[in-house]
């Protein structure tokens, strides 16, 4: 519980996974990708989260995709690996293979198909943390890994067990992050995971933002941390609702399917998400591309 | 939908409806209680909202708290008086009272006892509207009413009637609040009626709180407001934190219920709410006098 | 808790409150209506329920449609008066006017706008059971009252006091049903009050079917309640099948607009709901007469 | 969308999967554990569900166990294999793996990790239904798999795709199976997949129960089937208030958790389940013991 991570703060960029023609993994294509993401300012960068599908992902998959992201960024920045999986077991071992390739710290997504007590998520998160020695970064998003974990059982893993250091929360009720801030007596440094929730995560206090949304909107997310650090709301509002409608729209059509369909927009083909996941139709496409040029417009 | 309205702004203040031992209006306490809010820093009074159990009053004693309240005020702030009924002729006649009583608006709920469509939310505000002539604050409050009005709605009725200038948001979900920004192109005022939600909500750009926290923490909201207007969302944030714990206790305990409690223990007897609703009991009462002391103490 | 109530069982119909062209309650209309329940081969009439327009009625009105629908069914059946209202005053008040009047047992939904614990609405229950000598049928159904009584709280009720005596469950969740039944050992007899679990509740244990349906299907449920008589599922599934299009449509548009549609197009003019209700539109008029006459075929 | 399906009725029984002390897939207890659920009377053996684990096991493990079981079974009855997976790829090997291996059906659930529109789910299940040519149970359990299909895409998926024949319901919602039947003309036969169901799907016209149940209380759910095949819904409500305190706690702790705690007290070892899923823990042993005696003393 002791917490010497203030090394992940602002804006922690997702990186999606892009794939080839032939379905296979396109590390040269997240390479560039990643490149891009440095140049916009990321603070951190985070691949094998939700948006980089890596519950689509087979264990060779993941692992050269952990691998390549850790080696792309190259020290300049910290790197934190999802290795989130259904099994203790294989979350172990990512942890591990994480650990090994050189991660800065871990995220963790306890998945569910049986629902999970809190004593079976308790020890889920204990048994990957005894076996690595990385800060993990504990992460709630029900809507995706059909488990809500409680403010109080958040501050719990943090109390007890000592790499967990920071939660991502992704409901995007902004009175979990009240709890988590009273219930820590402010020592859990929390960090939003919902998009149209940046502004407010912010004003409440959050220490980070972690976002696909650089991907398509480059710098738009740091100039609204940056507001934040200057303690100058106005302006941090106006930023907001500039991209507002941008965010509304990638959480809407799922992360992987619009963050793909929005770089190709912006001449990157990164392919598309895995079936079941299809593309973006083409009334998405124009929507987005409106979306897109139009806080373009505003810059 | 000119609006003509920025008289209405910063901490509107709801005060409880005080009974007397035998279960009357009691109406010399809450002329001593308005005068204290005036004092404490209110920007208007708004009586016979769900705090001032207006839905637990005959329609006698509605029209002398609607008359006693405008006459505390005598003219030093904005009254708004909550009119809300179950059918849409009581709700006229009220709002005629309140007219000619002198408020300076009305306050309107959609209450439901079999659900509401979208027309027949509509033309209740409708013929509310036609009415009178004063300017109408939309409610939005589903826990308590059993309608929940979407922002589509409320902007349409803000476009479409004259009269209607401002929505009270009290789901406590601040996607409401952008959703109403972004289609009202920032034209209709939006006020917070959510009191854990007052930090998020003036960040994200709310006219006014709606709170009756003032009746138990007098200047607390006010200086809160007062951080935002000098652009201090550091000093908000702080000022939050501190009475975040009063105002989830408030919530979560029901205002009439958790007020009322307050009240007494700072001195004023306002009575107990109507049955079937309790008195706080034993362990509210000191687990609430332990929140107020802790806040003084940060004064 | 002893349980004489064996006179209640079957369908226990209720009929709506018929208004007159100036908005007045129309006894003659009502009584003509009553009637007609009779000879379809109601078992218990029930006034003033949801479908009653119990809770848009003055006080005057209320206990003149008490009065006049004991009057109608002259001790031919049960009379069970519904005496809901939001304060427990009131609805002591009603109890009472029920009681003098000649009810045979009283309908008790707690009512909310500020939520009540369990405590409250305990409360609630035993003042008015200690007002009246007569049965008392807990009524739970939240999508109306924004109340929703668990099945071991009902129990309780049951328990603790002596005049309640049943209970109708309108949830629509099966498992309420199975829990009651469970916790009470058999001893309190439930009532299904949603209409489209009907086939289901008699099969699991029903002991009555609380339904405006009759008002316009007139004898349907009463054939699925012999067929469950006799222990003939295979015939009841059948029964249930070719009524459930307007069992679903007469839920799904609220039962006061519904039913007075269909009994105008039945030949009985009852009027309209009072605003903010509105009367069916005229798309649902056609789909209405088209389900009506589909099931008059059926016959 | 023919339909010569009717080899599929009465109680299709989801074995576990056993597993040895070293955590591996135990096939010799799996085969004794068949032969039993066929001496209880099964009509059906559908390994591989969500009872089964099959969330929690390697591609290669799965198959071992769809090969294993088949064999078991060894067509004495017919085999309904659940081959669900994440992706469509995945599903896709599995279902031809399972044709091969001899299965009479498979079942698949749509598993999201981001949401599944309507169309992803159709072509997920249209991709599937190509690769083989067995029937295909559609199998709709949000709670597990975080997709909900509505009745209309149910529908939809039977009408427009030849092989898929069955429906398992496992929501718990009697109304989706009323749709089902009204949509679908009687046609598509549903299965009840929710265990405190069982009665009333029945009596709703379910042409079988999906269960886990009878390898821990063998007979009974055969019973009740009986009862209904028979036409006695007094018998089946008898017989199933009798075994519903064990139906609703294997539901409410997990089917793999509480399912092998059964058999481990019936004296069959079939391991635990796989982490982060726990055994059941004393209290719940204890509580489960004492239903199972009070079960076998109603006999």
């Amino acid at each position: 519980m002791t917490n010497p991570t203030n090394q992940f703060k602002g804006i922690i960029t997702y990186p999606i996974t892009p794939f080839a023609e032939n379905g296979e993994v396109d590390i040269k294509t997240l390479t560039t990708l990643i490149e891009q993401l440095i140049i916009d300012g990321a603070h951190a960068i985070a691949p094998l989260g939700s948006t980089g599908e890596s519950a689509y992902l087979h264990d060779e998959e993941w692992a050269e995709v952990a691998q390549a992201s850790i080696n792309a960024v190259n020290k300049r920045l910290p790197v934190i690996v999802g290795v989130s999986d259904l099994t203790t077991q294989n979350a172990v071992k990512r942890a591990k293979i994480a650990e090994k390739a050189g991660a800065d710290a871990i995220m963790v997504l306890p998945v569910s198909y049986w629902k999970l007590t809190p004593d079976e998520i308790f020890n889920h998160y204990a048994t990957i943390a005894d076996a690595v020695s990385l800060p993990i970064m504990v992460y709630n998003n029900p809507a995706t890994s059909g488990i809500d974990m409680s403010p109080e059982l958040i501050v719990q893993l943090f109390t007890a067990i000592d790499n967990v250091t920071m939660v991502k929360e992704s409901t995007g009720d902004i009175q979990r992050m009240h709890k988590i801030r009273l219930l820590s007596h402010g020592e859990l440094p929390f960090y939003n995971g919902s998009n149209p929730l940046a502004l407010e995560a912010f004003a409440a206090g959050a220490t980070g933002w972690c976002t696909a949304a650089p991907n398509i909107i480059s710098h738009w997310p740091l100039k609204l941390y940056q507001a934040i650090q200057n303690n100058d709301i106005e302006l941090a509002r106006e930023l907001f609702y500039k991209q507002l409608p941008v965010l509304e729209f990638i959480l809407k059509g799922g992360l992987p399917t619009t963050i793909k369909a929005g770089l190709k927009l912006r001449g990157l083909s990164a392919g598309t998400p895995r079936k079941p996941l299809h593309a973006l139709d083409d009334a998405g496409n124009k929507k987005l591309q409106l979306l897109l040029q139009t806080l373009e417009e505003c810059a």
